[in-house]
C-alpha cells in the first residue's frame, strides 16, 4: 500500500469551504489506492482568538492549562475534516495527539516529540483509508496534554512520516522554497530540490518555511519532504538527502530572520558562576539564544547574544531576578535587529564566499554587529532597516 | 478533608467575566479548607455554534467525529477556569473526561458512564486544591472520545461524587426544585427537600431540572445533591434519601413534559415479529419510548406510544425501513402533545389521588389520550394547548 503523510497549515483550512476542497482532493488520492495520514493545524485565526481570550485574563497563564486550551483548535479541524470525508464516503477517523501516540517531553507549551507510537495507526488502517491527526499537540508521561511550539504541526507530520517510513508532503499557501523571500527580492527563484542541511540552515536562520527540528527528523530518518502549495499544480520543492542531488551551488539561499533583539551582559568580575547561572536559567525557561560572543578582560566579563524578541519579557524577568544575587550585574536589551544569512552546502568546498558577503555589505554601507559562521552558512546581525537591503544586495551578488 | 463536587451549567459560564466570579467564589471555599472537584459545561452557546457549523456540512455527521468536535467546548471552559484559578493563586488542574477516568459505553453521542476511575484524581489532590473536570464527555474501551447526551454534565458531576462518596452541588440559573414550573404557575413553591424517588419521577416526566439517570446514580450511592442558583444566597433544594425526610406529602409536584409526539402502529395480523423488530430497532438507535399501550383484536395489532419529538426523524426512518419488509404496516405520527404528571412519594400510602386528578381534568374540560401510573406518579397525555391549563388546575387542586 502506498502510504503518505500530508500536512495542511492554518490558512489552507481557514474555512469549512477550504476543508471541503481538501477533502475532495484527498478522496481522489484514496481512490488511486493511497493510504493517507493527514495532519492539520487549527482553522485560520483560531489559535490567535483563543490567545486573545487568555490575554484578557492574565499575562502569565498557567502553561499546562494554556496547552490544553490551544489544542482544542486542532481538535476541531480534525473533527470537521473527518465529518466531511465520512460524508463523501471515505472512511476516516480523527485522532488527537494522544490518540495518535505522539509522546512528548519538555515544557507544556514547547514540548518536543520523544516517541511516536504507531501501533494504533497501523491497526486503524485495517478499517480506515484516512487517519486525521491533530498537529501541534501530544502528551507527556504524566498523561498531560502538551503543545509543540512554533512550527509544531510540521513536526507532527514529519515525525509521523518518520515513524511510518513514508514521504511527507507539507502544503501551505507558498509553493516551495525560494532562494530568498520573494517579497524582498522578486527575482528570487524557486528551488526544485534542496538538501536537508541547507534546509536546516535556512530554517534555523529564519527563512520560515519549515522549522529546523522538522528537517532534522527528516534527515535522521531520511524521509523526503515535499513543500508545495495547497491544491495547486504549481511545482514545489523536494527536501532530500544531498547525495541524491546532482548539482551543487556554493550559495543556494539568503535568509532573513526578523525581530531579533541584542542582549548585552556586563559584570565587573571574572565570576563565571553568574554566567553559568544565567545560562541555566535560560535553558530552564527553554529560551533559545542565538549568536553568543564573550569577552573577558581586565574590566571583567562581557557577554552579548541575539535572540527572537518574542521572549524579551521572560529574559527581563530572569535578569532582574539575577540582579538580586549579583547587584553589580548590568544588562541591556536592544531592539530592532535582523539577521541576514547566506546559505549553501557547496560553501564548504568553495572559498571566497565569506569575503564576498563581507564586501557586499561594506559596499552597500550596511554596518553589522555580530557575525557567525557554520559549515554551510554565514550570518550577520544588522539594523532592522537594513535587513531587506542586505538580502537584496546579496541575492544580486550571488545571482539567486 | 472536606470534599465536594460542584457543577456549573452553560449559562453560569457563558462569559469569562462569569467564570471569574465563580473562580472567586471557589477560592473562598478552598480557603475554608475544602477540596473541590468542579464540573463545567461548554460556555453559553458554544455547543450550538459547533452544531450549526456541522449542519452547514451535512445532516448526518459521523457520530464519532461529532462527539470529538463537541467535547472541545467543555475542554475550553476547564482550561479558562484553571487559568483564572492558578492566576489568583489557587492550585488547580483541568482534566478532560479521559483524564478524569470517565469510562463510558454505548453510542458515541449518547454514551453512559460505566465506571469512574478516581485513581488519578486522588493522586492529584496531593498537589492541587481544585480539579476541574470537563462535563458531558468520557471515553470508551477503544479509547475513543464520547459524549453523554442530554444532561450529561450533571451525570458527570453526580458520578464523580458517587465515586468519591461526597456530596454534589449543581448550580444553574434556577434556585432549586419547584412544585411545578413557576412560569406556568407563579404561586409554585420551592421545595427544601425532595426524595430521590420523587426527583426521578419529576426528571423522567420532564420537569427538566436534573436528568433521571443522574438522580438514579445519586440514589444508588446515597449521595445528597444540592440544586442551587449560581452565586446566589437564595436557598435551593436538597435531593436526598426519603428516610431522611420527616414530612411527607401525598403530592409534591406537577411536571409538564412538552414537545411530545404520539406514534400509532397498525398491522392487520397478529404478527409479533414485526413488533419485536420495531422495538429492537428503537433500542439500537437508543430512542426512548415513553408510554406504550397495545391492543390486539380481530382486526390485528395496534400499538401506540409517546416520545420526545427530537427523535421524530429517526423514528420515521425506522418505520419506512420496516415498511419494506412489512408492506401492510401502517404508522402515524401526531405532534403537539404534552404530558402532565402528578408526583408524590406519599401517593402510595394515600388513596384518592388518581380520582382527584381525573376529576380535575374532566371539570376543566381537558381531554386526555393516554394515562400511565407508577407507584408515585400519574401521567396524562393531553393536547399541547391544554398543558399549562392542566398543570395550573392540578397545582390549585393539590395546593402546591
Amino acid at each position: 500500500m502506498n502510504r503518505n503523510v500530508l500536512k495542511f497549515g492554518g490558512t489552507s483550512v481557514s474555512s469549512l469551504e477550504k476543508i471541503k476542497n481538501i477533502a475532495d482532493y484527498l478522496k481522489g488520492r484514496v481512490e488511486q489506492g493511497e493510504q493517507l495520514v493527514i495532519v492539520v493545524s487549527a482553522m485560520g485565526k483560531t489559535t490567535d482568538d483563543l490567545m486573545a481570550q487568555v490575554s484578557s485574563i492574565t499575562n502569565s497563564p498557567n502553561e499546562q492549562d494554556l496547552a490544553l486550551l490551544l489544542t482544542t483548535g486542532e481538535q476541531q479541524t480534525i473533527s470537521y475534516l473527518s465529518i466531511i470525508l465520512n460524508d463523501i464516503g471515505i472512511k476516516s477517523k480523527p485522532l488527537t495527539g494522544y490518540q495518535a501516540g505522539i509522546e512528548t517531553v519538555g515544557h507544556h507549551l514547547k514540548s518536543k516529540i520523544s516517541k511516536v507510537n504507531t501501533k494504533l495507526v497501523e491497526q486503524l488502517f485495517d478499517t480506515y483509508s484516512i487517519l486525521i491527526v491533530a498537529g501541534f499537540q501530544g502528551f507527556n508521561t504524566d498523561n498531560e496534554v502538551t503543545t509543540l511550539g512554533r512550527g509544531g504541526s510540521d513536526t507532527t507530520a514529519v515525525a509521523l512520516a518518520a515513524a511510518q517510513e513514508c514521504p511527507c508532503e507539507i502544503y501551505t499557501d507558498v509553493a516551495g522554497v525560494y532562494s530568498t523571500d520573494p517579497r524582498i527580492y522578486p527575482q528570487a527563484k524557486r528551488l526544485d530540490k534542496v538538501s536537508y542541511e541547507e534546509m536546516m540552515e535556512m530554517s534555523a536562520l529564519g527563512s520560515g518555511v519549515l522549522v529546523a527540528r522538522s528537517v532534522e527528523i527528516a534527515n535522521n530518518y531520511n524521509i523526503p519532504i515535499y513543500l508545495g502549495k495547497t491544491l495547486s499544480d504549481e511545482k514545489g520543492t523536494w527536501v532530500m538527502s544531498k547525495t541524491e542531488m546532482l548539482e551543487k551551488k556554493a550559495v543556494t539561499g539568503v535568509a532573513l530572520d526578523k525581530d531579533m533583539i541584542h542582549v548585552t551582559l556586563n559584570y565587573p568580575q571574572h565570576d563565571m558562576r553568574l554566567m553559568e547561572e544565567a545560562f541555566i536559567n535560560l535553558e530552564q525557561e527553554e529560551i533559545n539564544v542565538d549568536m553568543i560572543s564573550q569577552i573577558a578582560n581586565n574590566e571583567g566579563l562581557q557577554i552579548s547574544f541575539t535572540m527572537k524578541d518574542t521572549e524579551e519579557q521572560q529574559i527581563q524577568k530572569i535578569f532582574f531576578r539575577l540582579k538580586k544575587d549579583y547587584p553589580e550585574l548590568y544588562f541591556k536589551i536592544e531592539n530592532h535587529f535582523v539577521k541576514v544569512s547566506v546559505i549553501g552546502s557547496g560553501m564548504r568546498d568553495m572559498t571566497g564566499v565569506a569575503s564576498k558577503v563581507f564586501r557586499t555589505l561594506i559596499e552597500a554601507d550596511i554596518p553589522f554587529y555580530q557575525v557567525t559562521t557554520s559549515e554551510i552558512s554565514i550570518s550577520y546581525v544588522v539594523d532592522a532597516h537594513n535587513g531587506e537591503k542586505a538580502a537584496h544586495q546579496l541575492c544580486e551578488r550571488f545571482e539567486l
